[in-house]
């Protein structure tokens, strides 16, 4: 399989390529990637990260910046973090996306914990998760062509100790069962799923 | 109490208006409002409106636009209509509403059951009304001074049966349980619920 992994370069990303790599063609991409750059919060860019990759059978995407910080702080503005970046540079991923994949292919989108399980700090992020699980479940049902979607919704994962003290009290994932939720997503044949590895 | 009703001109909003106001002091505003006029598209807007009103205890916003349409239209601008409506113009009611309302106030927002039961041409509204629900939750946990948000999630109500061809075999919210929802909100305790009032 030809998978695309946006976000390559990140804790989540560089592990799951890692992984698939011994068995899949992976193309790696991020906004300083070898293999092909991508600025997900802008829909030219992922235009044109698809029509130098061509052809395709599965997307995952792990890249989803938000805003992380005092609720003082948030307002309109700091708020476009998670809008442009998690929530619409992912929907883009989808919308521009699907005129390029292939048939029968699989979008895998990254949402988190935080959509149903509020931390402080993070309010960005719920809304931003939700965003992408809401539309998860809606496109699931209007693409065409065989095409599968869902997003994987993890709590905080193993190898990101520096977010353990946000998440008091909240059992890490392990990468291998982050990864085991990737898996069921893109060699399964679920779709509008928000897939819970843990 | 004092409450501003945003989108007091549309279906729910003239209903629970008129429900309310036989007890309690109606601020109504939307684009054309002979009491307050806001276009929730626009944080300077809001902040006018804010300053307009002076200290309220609850805010009910019923002014939720979305894009509703076939899903080859939509894409990054067409998506905007959700994004800039129904969800950031939500979101920023409550971000600078929290500034002018008065403690133990309230905010209740309207999403709708779309986040979890997608139905063909209302994509952007299930990614809407589900970053409005993240948003909830994520708040109710940072407002400070007692203040409570929550979200009002019907399905399609009675007296919209334009609507009812969309929603094949949905049984219509009647409106008198859609203001019970309003009124759970308002004046009862909760926070940081999803209220489906059916
Ligand atoms: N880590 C956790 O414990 C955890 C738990 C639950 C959910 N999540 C979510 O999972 C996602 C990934 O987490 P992570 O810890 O793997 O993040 P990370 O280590 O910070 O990696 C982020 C990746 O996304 C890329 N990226 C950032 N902005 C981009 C943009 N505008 N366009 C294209 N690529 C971009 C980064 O590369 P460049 O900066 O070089 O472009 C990097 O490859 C985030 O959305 C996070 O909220 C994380
Ligand atoms: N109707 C249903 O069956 C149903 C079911 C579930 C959820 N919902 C959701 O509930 C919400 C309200 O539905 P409805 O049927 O009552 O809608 P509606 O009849 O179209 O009323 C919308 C109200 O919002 C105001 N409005 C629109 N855009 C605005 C803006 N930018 N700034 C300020 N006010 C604005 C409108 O007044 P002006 O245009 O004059 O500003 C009007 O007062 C929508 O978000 C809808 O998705 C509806």
């Amino acid at each position: 399989m030809k998978i695309i992994i946006v976000g390559a370069s990140g804790t989540m990303g560089s592990y799951l390529a890692n992984a698939l790599e011994k068995e899949h063609s992976i193309i790696r991409a991020d906004r300083k990637s070898k293999d092909v750059q991508v600025d997900i919060t802008s829909p030219a860019s992922i235009e044109n990260m698809y029509k130098t990759v061509g052809a395709f059978d599965a997307l995952i995407c792990t890249a989803g910046p938000t805003y992380v910080g005092p609720w003082k702080n948030l307002n309109d503005t700091t708020f476009r973090n998670g809008v442009e970046g998690k929530m619409m540079g992912q929907i883009n991923l989808v919308l521009i996306g699907q005129h390029y994949i292939n048939p029968n292919g699989s979008f895998t989108l990254i949402t988190g914990a935080l959509t149903h399980d509020p931390q402080k700090n993070f309010a960005n992020a719920s809304a931003a998760n939700a965003a992408v699980d809401g539309f998860v479940r809606a496109a699931a049902i209007e693409l065409g062509n065989g095409i599968r979607i869902n997003a994987v919704s993890p709590t905080v994962i193993e190898n990101s100790p520096q977010y353990f003290p946000f998440f008091p009290g909240e059992i890490p994932v392990t990468m291998q069962k982050l990864e085991f939720g990737f898996r069921k997503s893109v060699f399964g044949a679920n779709t509008g799923q928000i897939i819970k590895p843990y």
